[in-house]
């Protein structure tokens, strides 16, 4: 049963269902890639080999006496360390919050174990998934960062350890290290996934989001983790989105892609715009420009206001508590987030509304926005996660994003490519991802 | 058809169904009232008599081409004038907005207008529903304020001008001035009201209220300002609240009432507190008290936090482009909310719901709060609309109030008693005023 571990979610659970081979089966390939790949990796922050087991033969036992099962029966998933689970610790990557147990799951792995799936572990996250790394590498160099915040969700996807990871993108914590690993990464639409449970960085930005190994498993977790909350604020009830259904549906005419050159195009570097380039080259015939609107410049200023703000008070208690035993990074994060007035905060968060619609025009010609995942691979060296800039004003619109691991440097390190789609269309999204990977290959 | 003006809107409602009198009738007699009170009164922002006709003539031709008709077919009411009206002009109560036409109804003016009720005009409000006064004078004596901010909704309905008033109330605007002024009036639970098409001026503490000569009115106009609305931020899918229905049942037990003695009862004026002891120990059978929690003193003070940064965000272009034509305590509010932090306001916002449920467990023994409206009857002067202290722990938390008319002092002034429910609980309360009012008589 060699080479379990790098199926895909629905070959998995298609495997698990029809009998070929039991959770078990899948769970120990994982368990000895980890074993493999882990001291060069770093990809875990919690990682119990025997309770993923357990969870495991559970799956096994309910599908032997033909109790119901769900669509992720049987697969593990990796859980980024800043979302709690009720078994295992969550420890959000801070020496501040050691040995923390939360008394219940966050509602996305509520989600996930009522799908069937078995939560393998908690995957490396930054510190309080801001810029301070932690221990994990990128697995097709371990000099290279993995990016953040999701780091461990990103590589373990990626080193074949786990089919399928959640993480979270309050910046660019989702696409840069789904780019940088490269991996499939997929933000929703902000609002369409649940926050309950998970350390909350800004309730405006923050976002979750998947990383896979294909698009269609991207939209096989996108839609579990999309199940209803009645506690989040701001939901309305809903059905659970047909995220796989319509991904896997023919576009009813071939799509078109918009390249939208941000305004720090020019950051871009040389590698991976010759990549780019030659990519939007070969799909001449179904791109066409938009040009972004001025203020759009602006984002990441008002982005960092939110954000900085946000963070200020959500992390009070800790920084009062414990700013000593806080990166120097987070603490003067945090420092200016507190000198940030109601008034400027406000006039950040109004612009959300506004620049969100004059990228819409964009929806009304083209199927999808097309443009980096960042700004180049993953950079040498461990001290940084890379820039999450090419990724700022997708999140602060809230519209749904996808990395594409389409290129690759020189030197094997992959560069990704982005797919943005208009708010609340996610399904299009990745049935446009689909389409265009189904057009290359 | 004299008197038609003093008729409840349940009557005034039934008589037009019934084609005793017509909506021509008794909006005559509303503006007959109008132009013998309104020189002293002065409650009326906007008033257009003949576009008051016009509504009453269609709403009675409708009727007697038998089309269907709403709960307040025919029934004249008073918009505050910072709620948005399609056919009238909404100039918030300052200078820097004269002329304004808005291009839409408030989602609450469009669900009076779907019950049939008649838009008769725009009474009077504070400074953008703020500190400083409008024209109006307290009905009763027009030396003293009629309190604010939704001065001319209490003023209007308690001069017979019209038997149904919408207002708003941030800290005291509601509950206040119909103390004030004698009248009945209903601030119902956070959420519970659209406020779209309103003058934003916190979102957090912004609710929508009701004044009328009874308590019936109370629950019948609340009911039809609590359609849902899509639109509304929070608000989830349901149907309209069956407040006449419940407030007209008889409680299944005999409600008990809770005196709440709030950390500022030492400020009561001497007259209020003899009314208010001499009915508690009238009702002394169904009384018990209630401490409050010790934090609830801080309230004032989180309070003020949200409501100055709130506005400062709010009116931030107005102050920009208008500062000089603003009041000075508006001003001064402004430029202390300009100050606040987004740290401040969110510790501040976060005692909203540990404060709220430190309150919860009162109505497990009694059906409502009892406790004073106001400090006193009307102040004596203009100059100021008297203080909201004693409604500021019931608005920060949300709770559904009431004022009663109850009290009157020895010079004819009326003093108010406020019943405070549960959040959510909306229809036990319009039903134990009910009851209450039922054993007093």
């Amino acid at each position: 049963m060699e080479g379990l571990n790098w199926l895909t979610a629905r070959q998995a659970a298609q495997g698990i269902r029809d009998g070929v081979f039991s959770s078990e089966d899948v769970v120990k390939a994982c368990l000895a890639q980890i074993e493999a790949r882990e001291p060069e990796v770093q990809a875990w922050a919690h990682l119990d080999p025997e309770h993923a087991l357990t969870q495991a033969r559970e799956a096994d036992k309910r599908r032997s006496e033909g109790k119901p099962t769900g669509p992720l029966h049987g697969v593990p998933v990796g859980i980024k360390d800043i979302i709690d689970t009720l078994d295992m610790p969550t420890e959000d990557g801070t020496v501040l919050h050691s040995g923390r147990r939360p008394w219940q799951d966050a509602k996305i792995v509520d989600a996930l174990r009522a799908a069937g799936a078995i939560i393998l572990g908690k995957t490396v996250t930054t510190e309080m998934a801001t810029y301070a790394p932690g221990k994990t590498r990128n697995p097709h160099n371990p000099e290279h960062t993995p990016g953040g915040s999701s780091s461990g969700s990103a590589a373990a996807v990626a080193a074949g350890m786990v089919p399928l990871a959640v993480g979270t993108q309050t910046n660019g914590s989702v696409i840069r290290p789904a780019a940088y690993c490269g991996v499939f990464g997929f933000k929703p639409t902000r609002g369409t996934v649940s926050c309950r449970g998970i350390l909350a960085q800004s309730e405006l930005l923050d976002q979750p989001g998947c990383f896979a190994r294909t698009v269609e498993d991207l939209a096989l977790l996108g839609e579990t983790l999309s199940t209803y909350d009645e506690h989040q604020k701001g939901m309305r009830p809903r059905s659970t989105l047909p995220l796989l259904r319509v991904c896997e549906e023919e576009p009813p005419l071939p799509p078109t892609l918009s390249l939208v050159r941000t305004p720090w195009w020019d950051e871009l570097d040389a590698d991976a715009r010759e990549g780019f380039s030659e990519l939007i080259d070969h799909l001449s015939d179904r791109i066409g420009e938009f040009e972004m609107p001025d203020s759009s410049v602006q984002v990441l200023e008002w982005h960092k206001t939110i954000m900085e703000a946000d963070i200020a008070a959500s992390y009070e208690s800790d920084y009062e508590r414990g700013k000593e035993r806080m990166s120097k990074s987070l603490r003067e994060q945090i420092e200016r987030g507190r000198a940030v007035s109601v008034v400027d905060y406000r006039r950040a968060a109004a612009r959300i509304e506004p620049i969100t619609e004059s990228l819409d025009e964009v929806f009304d010609r083209f199927d999808a926005i097309i443009t980096p995942s960042a700004q180049g691979p993953a950079p040498h060296g461990l001290d940084s996660t890379g820039s999450p800039q090419f990724c700022t004003l997708w999140t602060f619109c809230g519209m749904p994003a996808i990395n594409l691991p389409l290129l690759t440097t020189g030197n094997g390190l992959p560069v990704g490519v982005q797919l943005v789609g208009r708010v609340g269309d996610d399904a299009r999204l990745l049935r446009t991802a689909r389409w265009l990977l189904t057009t290359l290959a």
